[in-house]
């Protein structure tokens, strides 16, 4: 079932990608552009990412698929306002890094006939912008859709068999379980390349290589657009900071004990999490 | 002035690149390999990264110049074992990622007219290996060479030359200097990496993505040879993770207080630094 008109709310880096995949792909009939900038509209125009741009009531009330790529901090606001324009049978979602809140404040108040799942496709970039939008950029990544308990299975596919169209494979997880799984695996990152990069005194900057500048690579991230994140999903995130710390003080530990077999241990276990990453 | 016979103890990644990019760059009129594994030899032999392979005394013996790049720990017992055999005139160096330890350890134990300087190629990967050497390793990298006060310049000018022949850049620093400040450019990365690999529950890793990967990339690296180095500097490296573990109690505090602007404060100092390094 393809989409006949699909409306990108915030045409950034996320919903430049999926705009200009779902046209080179004809996941959707038409393309329509929000955004509150109105050079990235420009911009999603002058590119063909978009084939039109309106205002959300506007562009909510033509579509019959809404994704809605604006900071986490807005996405279930803006699903609120879109969602009483919409037709009946329209379903929305969204590509923000945290579900839980989200998907609790949208629940429940949609218009009859509305319905919203939740997504999060693990794809992106510390880049952000239009102008850095890829019809690639989901082939072969993952993308979690968040349903409960209260989601029809027909929205459930909808959502699904969208961005399969995109090339991403769908994996379906409960709202809190994400947020946990995630403060893991991309938070906590996020968090730990920060601080690494901060510690940094200017003057050493030239004695950095290739494995400080990896390390870091996140944190270049917009700060606007991560302090949200972790905000959003803060008590996971400090779960996952502690265990974290847990790990800096068995390495502290080792060292004041100048115990040369632990800390080979410690590394070895890095190491062993590291190498069964590489296959996949 | 160029080297006549180039001894390389231990022909791994490093050995064996210096190898190569010597004899490719003619840096070297003959490369001698010296390493306690017949199959690194063999490897060095069957892919003439050496010339010839010998035992440390006959290799010291014959040459000029030698390089020691064996693990951190083993590298001054190797230099002082070196020494005894070379003849007026030889040179030793080492490609150690500490330098403190090594230099007092050989320092005023040298037989009279055998030199020894410290280097530390900021070049390398977290693979290891012959078979991952490479003559474009130390191009437009930087090696730091780091004398004493004790050090003759004519010994210092033939070391920092043997770098740049193999196109490197040559930066001189104090040995105690180098490592407080490695252990933030380098150790203390290279802690946090293993780390965070550590947290990671098996069944979170497919849900893994660059962002992860990259972060923890320097995982991957030797437990053996990472846990010597770590322990050759630790007193620098407990310094730098006290810094470290400051950052991320600011961050711990900041999610605590629920603090959106402190939170944003923070991921913006990681981003400045971040940022400023992009150019390099």
């Amino acid at each position: 079932m393809r989409v006949e008109t699909l409306a990108i709310v915030g045409v950034g880096l996320l919903g430049g990608s999926i705009a200009l995949a779902a046209r080179r792909r004809r996941a959707a009939a038409r393309v329509v552009g929000v955004d509150a900038s109105r050079a990235a509209l420009d911009h999603a125009l002058g590119r063909a990412l978009v084939d039109a741009v309106a205002g959300l009531p506007e562009a909510a009330a033509a579509a019959d698929f809404v994704v809605v790529c604006t900071p986490v901090d807005c996405i279930a606001s803006q699903i609120l306002a879109a969602a009483p324009a919409c037709n009946p049978g329209c379903l929305l979602t969204d590509v923000g890094s945290t579900k839980a809140e989200i998907v609790r404040a949208v629940e429940g108040c949609l218009p009859p006939g509305v319905a919203y799942v939740g997504s999060h496709p693990l794809a992106g970039s510390e880049k952000h912008g239009p102008e850095h939008a890829d019809a690639a950029l989901f082939e072969r990544r993952q993308v979690i859709v968040t349903p409960t308990p209260r989601t029809d299975p027909t929205s459930l596919d909808r959502v699904s068999s969208f961005w399969e169209a995109l090339g991403a494979t769908v994996r379906v997880m409960d709202p809190e379980e994400h947020d946990r799984a995630l403060a893991l695996t991309s938070h906590l990152p996020h968090l730990v390349a920060s601080a690494l990069a901060a510690v940094l005194p200017p003057e050493l900057a030239p004695l950095t290589a290739t494995g400080f500048r990896d390390t870091t690579r996140l944190a270049a991230s917009s700060p606007a657009l991560w302090s949200a994140i972790l905000q959003a999903n803060r008590a996971a995130v400090l779960e996952a900071l502690a265990r974290y710390g847990e790990r800096l003080a068995d390495f502290r530990a080792a060292l004041e004990a100048n115990d040369r077999a632990a800390l080979e241990a410690l590394l070895a276990r890095g190491k062993q999490v590291k190498d069964s990453l590489a296959d996949r």
